[in-house]
C-alpha cells in the first residue's frame, strides 16, 4: 500500500458542515485515510510539508472539450452558431489522431496545473481513442465520449454521421474505456445538441445509456438561435422536447441551459436532470446570463465548466469561479452567489452533477484522493490575518497559486512541476500538430 | 548613462500603426533608445535575453486605492453605499501611518508583479505621506493624492474634514510630492465624490488644480443611490453638476461613470473629461455595466482600473481586460470590444486618460521605459503557432506569465523575483499592521 502524508495544511474540507481545520491528511493508495490531527511521518512513503498552504478538493469541471484546446484564439468574437459553422466544425473536421491526442494533452496540462482533477469532457466525431489515451497517461479523472451528430446544415462532410454508425462507434468506445484505469475513466454518450441530432439518434442514446448505466452529456438552450432551430424543427422548446422523447432523466447533464422557461425549469427539477454553468463561455460568446441562483434554489445540482478553449480562452476554474459570482451580482444584486456558494459549486456541486458526490468533491475519509494545495504567500492573496478563506480562494487566488495536485492518490504536480506530462514536449507537439491540421483545412 | 538591452523579444509596440515586431529594445537611463533590429550586446550594462518572450508596455491603471489593499476580503458581497459606510470608511478611519505604508506596499507589490507600471491612485484622508513613501521606494510610477471629504452622513469622525484644512493639507502634499523621484511621482486632487464634498471644496479644488496645473481624480455616477443623493442635494445629475461648477475640464478624471445620460455624455465629450472603467469592481459591487463602447465611439479617452482590493479582490490588469471584453459582449453582442481594443485601453488608453500619451503607453523611441516581458511557455497560452498575439495576451495570459518588469528604466522584477520590494517582509508587516488596525476599530 502506498501512503502519502500531507502535513499541517489548512484543510478546507467542503464537507456538509463546511469545516475548515488545521492538520494532516493521510492518503492510502487512492483514498483519503484520515483528515485532521497529527499523523507520524514514519507511517508514510511520501511526506508533503503543507505548512502555510491550503488544502482543497480538486476542482470538478463538468463541461470541457479537450479536442478544441488546439483551437485556442482561432474563433474569437463570434456568436455560437457562426462560431460552430465558420470555425469550430471545419477545425474539428481537420483533426487526426495525432492532433486530437496533443489537443487533449494541452488541455489536461492546463487543467491539472490549475487544480482541476475531474472533468466531464466531450470529444469530436472521430479519433476519440486518442483523447482517452491522453486521459489515461496524464492521470486526470475524466468522463468522456465521442460527439454524436447525424443531422443539421453546414456540417462538414467528415463530421456527418449515419445514425446507426454513430451509436455503434459510441458503444465500441464505451466497451473499451468505461471503467478503465481502475475506474478513473468513464464513458458518457455525447449527442452534440438537438440541432445536430435526429430523434432516432437521441432515442438510441436514451436506450443505450440506460442499458449500460452511463451518463448523457449534451448542450441545451445555450443560445436563442439554437432554440429557434429546435422549435422550428421539433415544434417544442428544447428541454420540453428532450423530456418528450424520454431523455430528461437523472443521468442527463445539460451544458449551459441559459434560456429556460418555467416549464423547462420544472422538468429539470422534477426529472433530476443536472446542469453545468459555463460563465466564461456564456459571456465571450454573448450567450447570456444563466439562471444559476434560481436553479440552486430549485435544488438542481449545478456544476461549473470552462467549456472549450476557443470560447473562453482558458480552462481555469479560478477565473470561472470569479465570473460565476460576478455576472450574477449585476443581475441580482451584490449579496447573491457569495464565495462559499461558488466554491461549493466548483467542488461538491460538480461531484453531484456527475452523481459522484460520495466519491469526490470534498476532503473526507474514504473519498478518492483528488486534492490540491494552494500556496497563498503572495501579495495578491494577502493579508492572511483573520481572513475569510472562501473569499481568499474564490475572489483573490489564481491558477498560479496551485502548488501541488493529486488525482486518485497520485501526485501529478508538485511544487509547480508536472510529474506525468512533459510540458515542453507537449507545447512543441501542440504547435506541430496544429500546423499540420491547418494545412489540411 | 545606464544601458539595458532586451534581446530578441516579440515586441507588441501598441504604437499608432499597431506594429508587432521581433527584435531588440535598448533602454538608456529611463528612456527607450531603440526598438527593433539587432543591437550589439557590448553596448549595454545589463542584457536581458527575451528570446521566446513578449515585450509589452507596462499596464496603466487609472483608478486604484492603495490604502484599501489591507482590507482585501473584508467587505465582500455589499452594495456601494453600504460597502463604504459599514466597512471601508470605518476601516480607513482606523488607519495610521504604519498601516497606510504597508497597505500601499502590498498593493504596489501586486501591481508590479502583474505588469502594471503606472497608477492613478486615491488615498484616504490622513497619512498620505506614507503612501507616497511606499511609491517612492518601490519604483512604481504614480499619480496620487489624499482623499478629500468635508460633507456627508455616516462618515466616521476621523474622516470628517474642514473645507479649508482639506485644501491646505492637499496643497502641502502637492508641494512636497508633485514631480518627486525625477517626475515619476505626481500629485492629483482627489475629492472622493460629490456625496462627500461641499460645493466650496469642489470649487476650491477647481481653482487650485488650475493654479498648480494638476489633475482632479474623483468618482462619479458609479451607483444609482449615489446619483439619487447628488440629485436630491444639488438638484442636478452628477456630471451636469460637475460641469455647472466648472470642474468638467480636460484635467478631470472620472472613475466608473456607469449611469450617464445623453447630456452627461455630451459634457464629457465636449469638455475633454477622461473616464476610467472598473469592470471587476462594477460587477462585484453590482454597480452596473458601463457605456464603454459608446464612450470610445465618442472619442473619449477611457482607461481601466481595478479600483481597491476590497471591491475586486485583485489589482490585476489581465483579469480586468478579460472582464472589459466579456461584460460588454452580453450587452452588445460578441463582436464588440475585441482583444486589440481592450489591450489598447490597458496601455495607450490609460496614458491618454492621464494626458501622458507622449510619455508612456507604448514601446516607442523616446518614451519612458515602462515595460513588461511575458513568458508564454505554458499550456494555458498555447498553441503559439500562427497565434493572434492580442488574443493570446488579453484572453489567455494571466498575471503569473509576467516574467520581468521595468519602470522608468529600472528593473523592479526579473524572472519573477522582485528587486525593490522584500515580499516576505511586506506580507508579514501587512498582517501585523492589519491586526493592529482591527484592534483600533
Amino acid at each position: 500500500m502506498t501512503k502519502t502524508l500531507i502535513r499541517n495544511a489548512v484543510i478546507m474540507t467542503m464537507n456538509a458542515k463546511g469545516e475548515i481545520i488545521q492538520g494532516d491528511v493521510l492518503v492510502e493508495n487512492n483514498r483519503i485515510a484520515s483528515v485532521g490531527g497529527s499523523v507520524p511521518s514514519v507511517q508514510a512513503d511520501t511526506v508533503i510539508d503543507a505548512n502555510g498552504k491550503v488544502l482543497l478538493p480538486g476542482f470538478v469541471q463538468t463541461h470541457i472539450h479537450l479536442c478544441q484546446t488546439l483551437f485556442r484564439g482561432r474563433a474569437d468574437d463570434l456568436e455560437l452558431i457562426d462560431w460552430l459553422r465558420q470555425r469550430i466544425w471545419p477545425l474539428e473536421a481537420a483533426h487526426n489522431a495525432d492532433s486530437v491526442y496533443y489537443s487533449a494533452m494541452l488541455g489536461i496540462g492546463e487543467l491539472l496545473r490549475s487544480g482541476t482533477t475531474t472533468i466531464l469532457d466531450m470529444e469530436t466525431v472521430h479519433h476519440t481513442e486518442s483523447a482517452f489515451q491522453a486521459i489515461q497517461e496524464s492521470g486526470i479523472r475524466a468522463i468522456s465520449g465521442k460527439v454524436m451528430m447525424d443531422h443539421g446544415t453546414e456540417v462538414p462532410a467528415p463530421l456527418q454521421e449515419k445514425t446507426a454508425k454513430s451509436l455503434e462507434d459510441s458503444v465500441q468506445l464505451l466497451e473499451k474505456w468505461n471503467g478503465a484505469a481502475d475506474g478513473r475513466i468513464q464513458y458518457a454518450f455525447c449527442p452534440r445538441f438537438v440541432v445536430s441530432c435526429t430523434e432516432e439518434l437521441l432515442t438510441g442514446v436514451r436506450d443505450l445509456s440506460e442499458q449500460y448505466n452511463v451518463r448523457v452529456h449534451t448542450h441545451a438552450s445555450e443560445n436563442q438561435d439554437e432554440i429557434a432551430i429546435v422549435e422550428s424543427e421539433r415544434g417544442l422548446r428544447n428541454v420540453i422536447y428532450l423530456d418528450r422523447i424520454g431523455l430528461a432523466r437523472p443521468n442527463l447533464i445539460l451544458a449551459h441551459s441559459i434560456w429556460l422557461d418555467e416549464e423547462e425549469r420544472r422538468i429539470i427539477r422534477e426529472r433530476g436532470v443536472k446542469v453545468t454553468h459555463c460563465p466564461g463561455s456564456n459571456l465571450k460568446l454573448a450567450s447570456g446570463v444563466a439562471q444559476v441562483p434560481e436553479l440552486l434554489r430549485d435544488g438542481v445540482p449545478v456544476g461549473i465548466g470552462a467549456d472549450g478553449a476557443p470560447c473562453n480562452n482558458n480552462l481555469d476554474m479560478f477565473q470561472e469561479m470569479r465570473l460565476t459570482a460576478f455576472m450574477q451580482k449585476v443581475k441580482h444584486g451584490p449579496t447573491v452567489m457569495d464565495a462559499r456558494t461558488v466554491l461549493r459549486m466548483a467542488t461538491m456541486g460538480g461531484a453531484e452533477v456527475l452523481g459522484m458526490e460520495k466519491e469526490i468533491g470534498s476532503v473526507e475519509v474514504g473519498k478518492l484522493a483528488d486534492l490540491q494545495l494552494l500556496d497563498l504567500e503572495d501579495f495578491h492573496v494577502y493579508p492572511s490575518f483573520d481572513a475569510d478563506w472562501y473569499s481568499r480562494v474564490v475572489y483573490a487566488a489564481t491558477r498560479g497559486d496551485v502548488d501541488t495536485v493529486m488525482v486518485d492518490g497520485r501526485i501529478v504536480m508538485r511544487g509547480r512541476m508536472m510529474t506525468t506530462i512533459d510540458k515542453s514536449y507537449v507545447l512543441r507537439e501542440a504547435d506541430r500538430t496544429l500546423r499540420n491540421l491547418l494545412s489540411r483545412l
